[in-house]
């Protein structure tokens, strides 16, 4: 990153920095040697990248994206056979800056495709598969939502019938709501498919099960007999993905083609039931637990964006006459800045420990151990489900603090969204999965209050509900911990108070849930901001930081939690936990905060060591020289191919003429 | 709108209203005769572009969209004129469903160009444009931003220096940030332009004034002699719109050209000043005031679909086993759903109450009483802020709502966010209009502690900060207006003393302004909230509404208000105006509300009586027919026009033949 001609104003605000940026890479990165690697491949994968021209989304049609998105595709997957390149890490950074927020149409195969063969396929077919997959000799998706069907499983109309004569599964789509609907990758890419249908054998429902079912000619792409298959159109951002609908009618598959590690059809059309179908939520759990990761990561990225920006844009006085300040000077743009840095380092450890947490259960797990996959279950799909929300709000939040320029494509703004919002819908709906975590949690609150023993990260459940905080003007982080999980512990008591009050006036179970759901949905909510706090926290408190490094995270990591209190200032007054004036020591620390934080704004998103090629971004240069960027931007608009649109001969001259002639005529 | 092919599902619901949904519209729309008025416009509308053909926005590029857009323009205007209307109430609906939540060409002509030179201009050029620019023999817009310069007027580098020897303005851009950029209209479609620059007489800085320049020779549409224009690229949404780029290079204009009905230029090169330049805000706070009821529009077509849709999806059980249920069943997607509709009916009759006092203040001004145009202004101000922030949040929620199916443009919710959130940022961003509302609160909480008489929607700065709330279980709407008005009392107070505080430490009048100014944002975000309470609440106490409907409306306020208190409890609680019992209180009624409104939710929604062309929503169809109309669109993607797209052939196979060759070469 050259830095002879940096914006002075940006310059200047680097280097007011009371730490050193790269020290914090190396945290965030987990050292030295991992950084250089990180920085090693990103390096090959930019300057490559500048060699074969690959183009920027901002300047495609959606067309050109799919279009551009396969060559893309094609030359990284060459380049790490060729690199051979095989740990995730390295995949990882290795292909950030050729794909920056933006998809694959084959990402489904490697996400999806492949893990899913990999976890459910017997020792036979993962023989037969996967070398064949990871070959790309068959390219595969991941088709269960249907068109009428998403998150609950059992509703999937996609029906398998197994023939026993031919032994061959029949697999059809019956009406237009069970065509399979939005699976990346389906539309004009893939030519296999793993389809969850509705098993039936003999007349009996057996449930939903997986097929590897070929959609596609391997050699002329062409869709197979009793194939529909099709991209489904244009979408909020993801241009460059191929989501498809897939209609079967009747369609004919071998049985060996049923993944059948554990749910089994003999060839005789014996059906046989899992053993322990638990494990399934094995994959399911590890990808929540990385979504956590990846909405730091685009939060972190917007935020680079929009504080950059923010030291680069002079914009009105604040004393009036001495000209324009940087907006980063203004409390309010702190406050809507600062709140996200620190959100997306609270993200970025709590993502972490959840990665931590799965790494530790799935050890046992295999050791034959299964009590705490409830639990990991029940933290993943919360965590999921808060931290999406909380980066989908951030990122708009840095794109508004980026005024009219945070609406154009080259800021790279829209495009982080658009790609990144869909993390609050897929992989479960962020209110489904808070409400399977509620489940948990009235369990633990039952055991709790029936003196059982509980999960060490909701052990707080069993402390007393009166308590009062003893945060003072000196607030110690512990005293954030405790204040968050004192107010999830009530917000959880309280909702398990209300089920058992509507029980109490007579109400069906069902509906007794289902009448305080929104409760639910906040409680838990409560509780997963808790563990972020806690993870963050921790984090900072026992990595041994060196002194300047400590300042910095555990102002970040107050900022993330005061803001908070005041967020939801309500749920933590309640009983009297915190008093007003307690209230007014928070608020007058966070706006203390933002002015210890100001110096320090630029290093803090330096540190996370996105490339500019990572970024995409016009406005969040790691130079500054953003009007510059913009103005090319702007002149290479396809509209400016021609100095007069062709649209002024078919449409505007014609009218302009014809109202001249009307008034004429009236004359 | 037929009824006999409706979704069974979405017409049952449609059946439990417990009122006429046409009443309601009436209401809506101020009475049958207007609202007949207007479907008789929407239906000629409606009928003529299915004549035509016009292309939804969701199927096309970018450069198609500006492209159709240009063939809409000129038809639309075309027949306003064949049609003769005039009235601006009958052109918003005629053109509502041929620009369903979508952008013209000649949009800013219409809403920048004309009325500027109206209201600047003197006689003589009024009557030279105006009739120009009605007959579109002269097309122009509106060029203020530079790419380097927004919100600050004086901040602005254009500058226009008077020629004295030839009578002459010459405009120039001496910088690459002084290029006007984003004015719509402007990248091809616009000949004129009234551009703000800074006037420079004989060496003398005399402020931003507004000049007409020409900038495309009205014959040939070719950029004439010194300027450089075209159109910005790709953007968050809005497409249809040539949002432009200008550099002007030492262009000469006539002076004659300058607006000078407030300030002039003589011919000698005396600068004359103007006498009273604070009508300028007029036009200002009228757009403001409009935009407030754009939001309230918007966020009701967000919520018409997703309420529509849930009715439609089923997903997910709530008695185990008895089958998948409307997901407006959900206590959670009422929540989500119903405060939007709540909010969307708050923001209209806030709309309306804002234009009612831009009426009346306007006829006191041309009596030349000018004493409540900073009222009016400061109310404008903040409305637009407040409204366009609780717009988008609800447009998001309401897609969010919709689960993948709103990610589809199809849906049409992609669409209305792009092209409103721009409401956050333009005529003034956001947080900069709150700092100018907080300015003027700021002046009346100081005339309240002088004792001194406040406008009527601030009176309550004089009421005591101690008092407690009488809300108890049988809620009455006017303790909803006095808790919101406590609250902004109470902050607003807060706030001043904040700045009071910061003086008595020694800071600069400007600092200690500055690091009051995110309490300030929230105080005056409680203010609006408050302003926006009254407004609901007194329209249904004082409208004479029939039973059925004052019954579903007060719902809504309570909801809306209740709502609100849950969201920022913490700021109802306080000093214990609100306590813990109350705040129970609160909730329950909320999950009570909730319960008795769902019956209403399709009734609601259906009465905003919005044609399925102006929702544009494959998804919030009247007649619930979302899964054929989804397939349909997935069925004309570009991606199918092939069966196997020119991508397979180009990247795909090359790649996968080269992976089999590289195997067999290893072998």
């Amino acid at each position: 990153m050259a830095t002879a001609t940096v914006n002075p104003d940006l310059a200047r605000a680097r280097a007011q920095a009371t730490f050193d940026p790269l020290k914090l890479t190396y945290f965030i990165y987990d050292g030295a040697d991992k950084t250089k690697r990180k920085r090693f491949l990103q390096n090959i994968a930019i300057k490559e990248s500048q060699e074969q021209g690959f183009r920027r989304t901002a300047e495609l049609t959606r067309e050109e994206q799919y279009d551009e998105a396969l060559r893309k595709t094609t030359y990284a997957l060459r380049r790490i056979a060729e690199l051979g390149l095989k740990d995730s890490t390295d995949l990882y950074f290795f292909k950030e800056p050729l794909f920056a927020s933006d998809s694959s149409p084959f990402g489904l195969h490697e996400s999806m495709f492949l893990p899913t063969i990999q976890k459910q396929g017997t020792e036979e077919q993962t023989k037969k598969w996967i070398p064949l997959a990871k070959r790309f000799q068959v390219l595969g998706t991941y088709a269960q939502t249907e068109l009428g069907h998403g998150t609950f499983l059992r509703g999937l109309e996609t029906t398998a019938t197994y023939d026993v004569k031919s032994k061959e599964f029949i697999i059809n789509s019956p009406t237009v709501t069970s065509s399979k609907f939005w699976p990346g990758g389906l539309g004009k890419t893939a030519n296999h498919c793993v389809v969850m249908a509705k098993l039936n054998v003999g007349g009996r429902d057996c449930g939903m099960q997986s097929f590897i079912v070929q959609i596609r000619d391997v050699e002329t792409h062409q869709p197979l007999p009793g194939v529909t298959v099709g991209d489904i159109g244009q979408k909020f951002g993801y241009g460059a993905m191929d989501n498809g609908f897939l209609t079967l009618n009747n369609v004919r598959i071998p049985r060996e083609n049923m993944l059948m590690r554990y749910s089994q059809v003999l060839e005789d059309g014996t059906f046989v039931s899992p053993k322990n179908d638990k494990l399934l939520y094995g994959s399911m759990t590890l990808i929540r637990a990385q979504i956590v990761g990846g909405c730091a990561r685009a939060l972190s990225k917007a935020v680079t964006i929009a504080t950059r920006y923010s030291a680069v844009r002079r914009q009105s006085e604040i004393n009036p006459g001495a000209g324009e300040v940087q907006v980063l000077d203004f409390q309010t743009q702190q406050h809507r800045l600062f709140v996200q840095i620190a959100t997306a380092y609270a993200l970025s450890m709590a993502g972490r420990a959840s990665i931590a947490a799965y790494t530790r259960v799935s050890a046992q797990i295999e050791s034959g151990a299964l009590e705490e996959l409830p639990i990991l279950h029940a933290l993943s799909a919360a965590l999921k489900a808060f931290s999406s929300w909380e980066m989908a709000f951030g990122i708009e939040q840095c794109r508004l603090a980026c005024g009219g320029h945070g609406y154009i494509q080259a800021s790279g703004l829209p495009k982080i969204y658009t790609h990144e919002v869909p993390a609050c819908t897929y992989e479960g709906e962020n209110t489904v999965l808070c409400l399977q975590t509620a489940r948990f949690l009235m369990k633990c609150q039952e055991a709790a209050n029936n003196g059982q023993q509980l999960p060490s990260f909701v052990s707080y459940l069993k402390n007393p509900k009166n308590g009062k905080s003893q945060l003072s003007q000196n607030i110690r982080l512990e005293q954030l911990i405790e204040a968050y999980e004192h107010r999830a512990g009530r917000m959880i008591a309280e909702a398990s108070l209300r089920i058992k009050t509507q029980l109490d006036k007579g109400m069906k179970p069902a509906e007794a849930w289902n009448s305080s759901t929104q409760m639910l949905v906040e409680a838990v909510v409560a509780f997963t901001h808790a563990f972020v706090v806690r993870a963050f926290i921790e984090k900072v408190l026992t990595s041994n930081l060196e002194p300047s490094l400590y300042t910095v995270l555990s102002q970040l990591c107050e900022l993330y939690a005061l803001y908070g209190i005041t967020k939801y200032s309500g749920q933590f007054t309640k009983g009297g936990y915190l008093n007003d004036q307690q209230l007014e020591i928070v608020e007058g620390r966070i706006y203390d905060l933002l002015a210890a934080l100001k110096p320090n704004a630029i290093a803090l998103v330096d540190a996370f060591d996105f490339p500019d090629l990572v970024l995409d971004s016009d406005i969040g240069r790691y130079d500054g020289n953003v009007y510059e960027a913009l103005m090319e931007y702007a002149k290479r608009s396809k509209l400016n191919s021609t100095e007069v649109h062709e649209g002024f001969y078919k449409y505007q001259k014609p009218f302009v003429d014809s109202m001249k002639a009307s008034v004429q005529s009236r004359l």
